[in-house]
């Protein structure tokens, strides 16, 4: 079996295509973002990415049926723009070092294929406390890419983030540009300690502007808003464990729910 | 050395071939079963897979000859039926990620050119608690073989396994659907405490019936039983410590005997 | 890189040569019995084995002269019998269970093109307490070597080992058999708590007859006189921590010393 | 992708040239004084080597500008002498035993097409206490390395390095061999405990006359004196943790800081 095997769903010509990653990582917000985009453009299947590097491991759905861990590209046609979008989303990212650069590497070569030269790539940023309006940091392959990240908000900071990028968003960004790629990488300020998805609804904000496409959030503001109320109550029981609860009790995984 | 090598005792040629894999893991359900099975079906040698993604390790029988530790391939042609069966038993799965994946794919490879085109695997599913009556859950990969699965009484339920399967019995399944084959894992409830020959009976219950074959339980259920006269002897051991027991202590390990 | 690398110091032809194995391990007895028989000998360098599988890691010298770790062959045309002699020495085993096979592999590849067919391994068996008079344990690939290896005083234990070999010696025979090879496994019965020049002797005395070769042995006993000394001291000065030491204290990882 | 990716940046040919090599590790001495090296010589770029053997990891500089982990060769045209010089440095050493050999292997090959016969390598020493006036250790691989090395000062003690090395600096005159290569390793004594300019002066001196260039050591003089403010600060507030501090307090990490 070969390290990675991708394969595709569909093939299609893509108009000069911008690469957006989003995978599991740092409060989800990664995986959170990337897949809200894939799901309000209705973004159509293009190919599967299975690798020894991921867990061995599948996923069954709610009527019995499998399927193996991978990662997932999906394209939009973008009526809005002369340009079409490629999503990649995931269970996973590598669980080795290896394996991290070997399917980055391999996604990167297939997406050069279909033309790809530019990416995104989405993130969060553990902060270690509560971010009530979490900023969008940003890292860049040129400094015209973060001049342009700059006009739309996107935070370049001195300090942070101190120790680099350690992932596939940094990753995709470092290995691309064996590619002729650029591309920026978009981090939304996080708590760290459960799924975000105000982070990555502040990451989207930016995406959606310099990708040129529209994104309604009200979905991804009901889910904050649901991760908030279950965060309250937790709060509420831990600082009153005698007092009767008004509910019924949360369960504490639903805040780590990943999806 | 090639990371997986598969040495074939024998060629032959099977009717429509079906594989049911069975290897250590929870409870060594799916290993009980998988050998049970070979045994009462004197299932024949078809071919002995080494790699250097198993533990590297030989063991010592009681004549003193060594064998390297293996997977182990045999075939039965069923007289029932249309179709012949092919067993995997075998002493470890892949020790790693990498290792699993390689090993199952090579495997796959083999046996599809056998013709198979069917998978069943067998495995245990922990509830960590003693379970009298042990139901097997389900997992597919159709609806259709879902289907088929609930006829026999296989239970497909909503939250289990929650975070799916992990190991051979679901990459053989996922991986599978690259080779166009098509299965089912099921999975006997067991404690997850120690091997569980309950559990691998249920498992065979259901099989036998879906892949047509008759097969004696006495030897099973005595050594069900034999399981059950030691955890009661711990049992009541661990309740009474000061209390003379009555015969003689069981060792610990007989328990987690594996074979 | 090559993942094992054998340079061959001289290009030789043996006749019907045997190969024996001994590397670090168990009380070292596998290691020192080897490195004994290759200085009685006086075998010649035959081929040096460097690998990715070993430590990143050089030895150097009372002179200052580096070395990389690596396992050494040497050979030995025997005048005492038709069959020529090749002995497997060095600092490490592979260190990952893929290393192990993979160099084991390796090693084996070189030496049946040599014409090696037969095999002798060297290990140490723990028992896990001070062993007055090591017997030697075996095991073996065919019944014919356990009968003439019974003959020479070796122990086939019903129970020992009872999950059997885990490492070079053991995987020495295991593969051995892809390249038609028999062979014999001889574990010298040791406390495993250092290295043990009596283990080693108890092997070797086995070998020595195997193989015909004559050995002296008063170098080994020197040194395990010596071992004895020391663990003496040990025991006396942990006996008695109060009272005055008759003499210079013993450093406690002297007799951890390997080699 | 390959295991280790070489990108030349220039071609050049180079008279006779040595490499000195010098990686992140013990007091970071030999990371230190190869930069140092490189920094005074302005020595211009030559290849950069990527490898999935580093970690996964980008950094991100003062402008928001990612680079890939890296090590780094450079090139000097020595007017002082007929031959040339090389210098290996970077961010990491290969984080598994398989990649520091496969890295360091392909560096060696790049370098030998290059010319490089003659090879010096960077590391520190740890003594495990404060060393105020550090000596130079010493490994080679041949006698008169050995000796040539004396000349200069530099120490070959009897016990140290006991265990031998482990590391880069080791592997590159061990792999070295097998390319027909000689190599002296410089190892600057330190503490272990913080990074140590000192040590890293202590192996330039030898260095700068071994390959006969000049050193300007002031700027490592006041990086080594900064060193020397901050541990004597974190020494005085440990003593007097109830006195008032006359200063602002020293961030603990700044001493840790590696570049």
């Amino acid at each position: 079996m070969d390290d990675v095997v991708i394969l595709p769903a569909e093939k299609v010509a893509l108009r000069d295509p911008i690469l957006v990653e989003g995978l599991p990582g740092v409060g989800n917000v990664g995986k959170l973002a990337s897949d809200y985009l894939r799901d309000q453009l209705r973004a159509k299947p293009l190919a599967t990415v299975f690798s020894r590097f991921f867990p061995p491991q599948v996923y069954v759905n709610e009527d019995g049926i499998i399927r193996l861990v991978s990662n997932e590209l999906s394209y939009y046609r973008n009526p809005k723009s002369a340009r079409d979008i490629v999503i990649l989303g995931g269970d996973y990212q590598g669980i080795s070092p290896e394996g991290q650069y070997e399917i980055t590497h391999r996604v990167l070569e297939f997406v050069h294929k279909l033309g790809v030269r530019d990416l995104y790539t989405l993130a969060g940023f553990a902060q270690g406390h509560v971010v009530e309006k979490p900023r969008v940091l940003g890292a860049a392959t040129s400094p015209a890419r973060v001049a342009a990240m700059k006009k739309l908000g996107v935070v370049f900071s001195r300090n942070d983030p101190g120790g680099g990028l350690i992932g596939a968003s940094g990753l995709f960004l470092g290995l691309g540009r064996m590619f002729q790629m650029e591309g920026v990488c978009l981090m939304g300020e996080t708590s760290g300690y459960f799924v975000d998805p105000r982070g990555a609804q502040a990451v989207l904000k930016v995406l959606s502007q310099a990708i040129e496409v529209d994104v309604d959030f009200s979905a991804l503001e009901s889910k904050a808003k649901e991760i908030d109320r279950i965060a309250q109550r937790i709060h509420d029981s831990e600082k009153g464990a005698n007092e009767p609860t008004p509910g019924p009790s949360p369960a504490r995984e639903d805040i780590g729910y990943i999806g």
